[in-house]
């Protein structure tokens, strides 16, 4: 199981202000915090700036900023290819994208920087055309033609993470069930490209979301999830890890379950 | 999800004390409890006393005391069709019988009375022939066999409740996932025969067990699980059910999550 730290991310204010008043102490504590608790990955938002000009800039601030306290690579999270790839020249490392989705548009644009860089790239199973299909069929059908797409540049399907989109409970009861499947038909199918998700949203507008959001952890991952975005400060999702990779029969000896235990990671 | 309330178990040693005792108010108190919890049956063990015929003289004191108490009905849990059929006699309603084996003799001393009294019957995978198979296949095959023979007595499929056995992980770290895939392939291949299980054999010998019990649960549910042995005055686990109902997509408007919510019983 990857892990992508989620917490650099301007869509929350005290990182917004961070990241415009450049305080560099505060932006690496949040870096080394992360790389402890255990991220593969560091997912780096900056925001919406008016200009992608403007999100560049922040970017190659960050960049080296956040490399220089965590050898950890960089999950580049922004709409703009122009941003992308100014924060791909700076990246030590094979960076990740964060996202391509199913335009047309889109994959023109971030498929030959995947390629260039050696990226891996997290591919939206949601176009302009088809939205966000209702049905397990209809992303399945956005993921293949990305697939498609991306061998068509060159990028290896194993450097592909699908994200088959959590949408909430609260609006369609079926919401879970569909993106379970479709994790499970993207494996089925699209191997060895690997599966990505966010997962917190299912329990928007729900009360008590983190028994939902941790039950919903173990299912996606027994469907064949890859990687994770969320926060690894979180000692309580964090600890869902190792819980299901046993019961996955993927712990001989239960080893990796008892080292957990013994470094105090179940005590929460 | 049917719940069978496990506390009236007589390998306890207070549970027994009170059986040998003849202590109704004792019991009876249990009874009380695991009804309100929700229970949907009550397991009743007395233990193992020297003689059949004194088992059988325990039940035949057990089961009107909890009907007296309880509109529910007891799934008797015995190794005699001595004691069961004592207990049948003075059962009101359609009890459950724990349990049948793949044996020859198990099957011919307890189907007869299944049918005879319209029973539901716990039946295990495992054989004096076969032990406990290993993978999913060889207890499949167990289940076959069991279902054949059902039919064979006039018992209809539905009044099967296959338990696939957990065997715990500290043995193999293996067991969880032949418990899963002989969850899915008896599902898939002996419905409308019915699932249940006692899962938390399943961390015994691990530190930590709720988490590893609480996730089990869940994917024991998502793999076709539709009836489980347990505790119903764990508020923990119970409150698993309506999550993972919700995240099955078998909660339309989320309704039953949010009454549980309102009820208070996720405040644990």
């Amino acid at each position: 199981m990857e892990i992508i730290g989620e917490k650099i991310n301007a869509t929350r204010k005290n990182i917004e202000n961070a990241i415009r008043e450049r305080d560099a102490s505060f932006i690496q504590d949040l870096v080394r915090k992360q790389a402890e608790a255990g991220a593969n990955y560091l997912d780096v938002n900056s925001g919406m700036p008016l200009y992608p000009e403007e999100e560049a800039d922040d970017f190659a601030w960050l960049v080296p900023l956040i490399q220089e306290v965590a050898d950890i690579p960089i999950c580049i999270d922004s709409a703009y290819p122009l941003v992308i790839e100014t924060a791909l020249k700076l990246h030590q490392g094979r960076a990740m994208i964060n996202s391509v989705n199913g335009d047309p548009k889109s994959m023109e644009s971030i498929f030959p920087l995947a390629k260039q860089y050696e990226c891996k790239v997290i591919a939206l199973t949601s176009s302009r055309e088809a939205g966000i299909p209702s049905n397990s069929t209809g992303r399945l059908k956005v993921a293949e033609k990305i697939a498609k797409e991306a061998q068509h540049h060159g990028i290896p399907l194993e450097n592909i993470y699908f994200d088959p989109l959590v949408l909430p409970l609260s609006t369609d009861h079926k919401n879970a069930a569909v993106f379970l499947e479709t994790l499970r038909e993207i494996k089925a199918s699209l191997a060895p490209a690997r599966t990505i998700s966010g997962l917190s949203n299912i329990s928007y507008g729900l009360p008590k979301r983190k028994r939902v959001n941790h039950a919903f952890f173990v299912l996606a991952v027994e469907c064949g999830m890859d990687a994770a975005i969320l926060d690894p400060t979180d000692r309580e999702i964090m600890a869902m890890v190792p819980v299901t990779e046993l019961l996955m029969g993927k712990d001989p000896d239960c080893a990796e379950y008892l080292i957990a235990y013994r470094e105090g990671r179940f005590n929460i």
